[in-house]
């Protein structure tokens, strides 16, 4: 099986590109992203592939020959609401340009798209199912929800066979800050294990819906297996997630690193980023997901200890 | 007030331009179209453009002093089916360069996208309402899908006031047979009153959700000049329309045309139509675009007596 990632050289890709490896029916993985990359693995199957998707080149080379497309690449949810053209160009066009390719190639390639439940936005009913209308409160949103309709008439028409899968806000994320403006949603546990102070840019209530990194990853890969008859005439799955509150995630921090972690959260307002997140929704119903077979996670303390197990068993997965 | 049409030049274009020029606080009204017209009225704030939106001067053209954009123009359901690429450019390019020419003017133009029942297809609720997602089983649907997307993010962004109003399929148009995957719809009623055998691709039980001509151009209007706080967060409006199954349209023509007429209906099978029309969906609940004023049309029959009353009294409206 010859597969290909793009955005490969970012957290999830690092993730999902090391877990494909340890799967023996991997020929041939190639690892795309715009950035630099170190390669996750000594191991020969791995192509690391760097260039910029907004060449037809670029996704020509990286549709050629694959089986399976995981498309990460992706301009953040904070910098496409601060830089709308970018946001553009780089969600929407860049995935258009991804099956075209893979559309030209004429090999039906799975195409594994990873949305984002910042598709949704208010009015919202009390429980988000995968028959919810989209209300996008973000362009990132609106490019994502873009990307799905594309996904699913190229694959209609017999172009790929694609999967449009949402992914909630993956916690607890390594490394530093980006300009996703789910960025604190890590921030504020992942800062104060390392003793920093960390900024909560929204109130204790508030509720997330959230996905722990390995879950995911898991469920990335799930949803590249997964026979097309399965997802029937709807190819996009809200994957599941776990609601929690900031207040639950900082008596969490508290119960697993103590009072010295937890009050190194601090509270204060960032209009900016309310005005994406607080229109989030953080309860789903989802029954389909569970019954084609994708991972939920359990409570929130077992996110902050596989973030502190993958830390110490090395930082090789979770840098570029 | 100065207006511009695109699809001008199409059966809805020519009786949107006519509805306009009878309001005296019209300006200026470019109809644009990429094929010859003739003009609607002898009127000097009337102004004819010939050109192909494909092109980014023809685009900043029409948004050029526009208070008012009525996006017309599309490659409509048939074609968009049989010919992939051209209905990607003629429906999603052509919005988006449309948009980004209304943004560039820096006005911040209300913005009419005419949208289509056609975004919906299974799995479908027994009514479907503003609240109910899009699952396109048509290219053309996809299309308007994005499109609703863009004009949204657009307007929420401050680019345009957008509103995309989803039309019922529209029934009678005068002229000929078109592309359109419902062309049928009107085929089965324009075609025996003139005495010519019609062809209908699906059966007798089948529901549309229909709107007629006056009630559509009328719906138009007033999408435009609704304040943009009474559409709230949500720029997308199902417009209201009328369920009649096929043996009630017959039914109506022959009571206004008599049996001679009702006899020309032929049923016969055509699955690329059937495929397409099928999914669309024909019960809705409209409580929200009533209570913003949008006007619905009474029982079939007064489809027909619009029709011909319309032919009656002249051809200069209905073609080009």
């Amino acid at each position: 099986m010859n597969i290909a990632i793009t955005g490969g050289g970012g957290f999830l890709g690092r993730r999902l590109a090391k877990a494909l490896l340890e799967n023996g029916r991997v020929e041939r993985l190639v690892v795309a992203d715009v950035a630099p990359m170190r390669p996750v693995a000594d191991d020969s199957r791995l192509v690391l592939a760097q260039g910029d998707l907004s060449s037809g080149d670029m996704a020509a080379s990286i549709a050629d020959g694959a089986d399976v497309i995981f498309h990460l690449a992706a301009v953040v949810s904070g910098r496409a609401e601060a830089e709308f053209d970018a946001g553009m160009s780089g969600n929407l066009d860049t995935t258009r340009r991804l099956l075209e390719a893979a559309r030209a190639g004429g090999r039906r390639p799975r195409f594994v798209f990873a949305s984002s439940l910042a598709v949704f936005g208010p009015p919202l009913p009390e429980v988000v199912t995968d028959e919810t209308a989209v209300h996008p409160q973000s362009s990132y949103g609106a490019q994502k929800a873009m990307g799905e309709l594309l996904v699913s008439d190229y694959s209609r028409r017999g172009f790929v066979d694609g999967r449009a899968l949402r992914l909630p806000t993956v916690c607890v994320r390594p490394g530093s800050p980006n300009a996703a403006a789910s960025s604190f949603v890590s921030g504020i546990i992942r800062e104060p294990l390392k003793g920093k102070r960390a900024l909560c840019p929204v109130g204790r209530d508030m509720e997330l819906w959230l996905s722990s990194p390995g879950a995911a990853v898991a469920n990335l890969i799930h949803g590249a297996l997964l026979p097309a008859d399965a997802l029937g005439r709807c190819r996009v799955v809200n994957l599941p997630g776990t609601t929690v509150s900031i207040a639950e995630m900082i008596a969490a921090l508290e119960r697993v690193a103590g009072p010295q972690a937890s009050a190194l959260v601090e509270f204060g307002d960032d209009p900016a980023v309310l005005r994406i997140v607080s229109g989030w929704p953080a309860r789903f119903d989802v029954e389909r997901a569970l019954s084609l077979g994708f991972r939920r996670d359990g409570g929130f303390e077992a996110f902050i200890r596989e973030y502190l197990a993958d830390e110490a068993a090395g930082a090789g997965v979770t840098q570029r």
